[in-house]
């Protein structure tokens, strides 16, 4: 068990959300793989996230949102552009969108670990993704942090869109990149 | 396969440092759950993150630095809180900080990003740490934010310490907490 387990870990790769296709997990499927997210740590129940789905009747409404963004941060963006961005909203089988919840009443928790648990909380999603079947990939991007975008997402001033998280069936087989031992990134006093 | 994994994912559970008692991972099982941390999303190889042990050698170090951090923030505090600040450096089989590596000049990443991936690499550990039969658990507090812990771990100015992390065996056979199903947490555009 521990040897499979070590190895599903190290097998999930990120797929970038273009190449997400279809299948993506059906209703179930996903209901299991948001499941996991509640068994991060959450900082004593305080659980200070959540996620919403972009289902596909949203996409081009999503769309619009990013041709929108875009305009606003390059207003001489020509056509071509503004057709590239709005068309990031069809990538990704299934895709959602992760939120900050940083009450500020809220125990006094400083903010970096309100998105430590968040960070906790998408991986646990990507791992039984992996383990589901689905390849995953995170994106970010100018557009999440824009009053269009909060509009969009429904989001309370005390919360904010942190990345979005896509499920699917990856395009390619490429395996997974080669990561670095942990000399390279761990250290004994 | 993916049954098992996503019921060790729901089994894993936080154990408080104090209860992480001995035997906690040896060299070559602390290997594997740190090599776990490279396979989380890094942010296309920037890995925002490394993590320090604290050997058993440092731990009376460690100690002094939590009792100067609460003479610094509550001088009043009597001889048995210091005692108690000092005694929490004894807790965890195995001690680590994880450290938030924000280089500014890093592609221009937001913060928040960052911490969602050392959040997403703090899982892996977490969870690969279960697999192999350890429990876990995260702690932090106000020491870890001073200028004589920044000292101890030999942080650079665009480094913070996040979190301690405590790996062990649990005092105590606790039941994983009920955790809240996705309608908590999970919503639909």
């Amino acid at each position: 068990m521990d040897e499979q387990f070590l190895h599903l870990i190290a097998r999930r790769r990120h797929v970038g959300l273009r190449r997400l296709l279809a299948p993506g997990p059906g209703d179930a499927a996903l209901q299991r793989i948001v499941a996991a997210a509640a068994h991060a740590p959450d900082h004593g129940t305080l659980r200070p996230w959540r996620f919403i789905l972009v289902p596909a009747a949203r996409r081009a409404a999503l769309g619009d949102v990013f041709a929108a963004a875009l305009a606003a941060r390059r207003p001489d963006a020509d056509a071509v552009a503004r057709a590239a961005a709005r068309d990031k909203a069809a990538h990704a089988a299934c895709l959602l969108v992760a939120v900050l919840v940083d009450d500020p009443q809220a125990h006094g928790v400083p903010a970096a670990e309100k998105l430590v648990s968040l960070g906790a909380a998408i991986q646990n999603m990507l791992l039984a993704a992996e383990a589901l079947g689905f390849a995953s990939g995170l994106a970010s991007g100018g557009a999440l942090d824009t009053a269009t975008m909060r509009d969009f997402l429904g989001l309370a001033p005390h919360e904010a869109a942190i990345c979005f998280i896509g499920f699917g069936t990856a395009a390619d087989g490429k395996p997974p990149r080669e990561r670095p031992g942990p000399a390279a990134f761990f250290s004994s006093l």
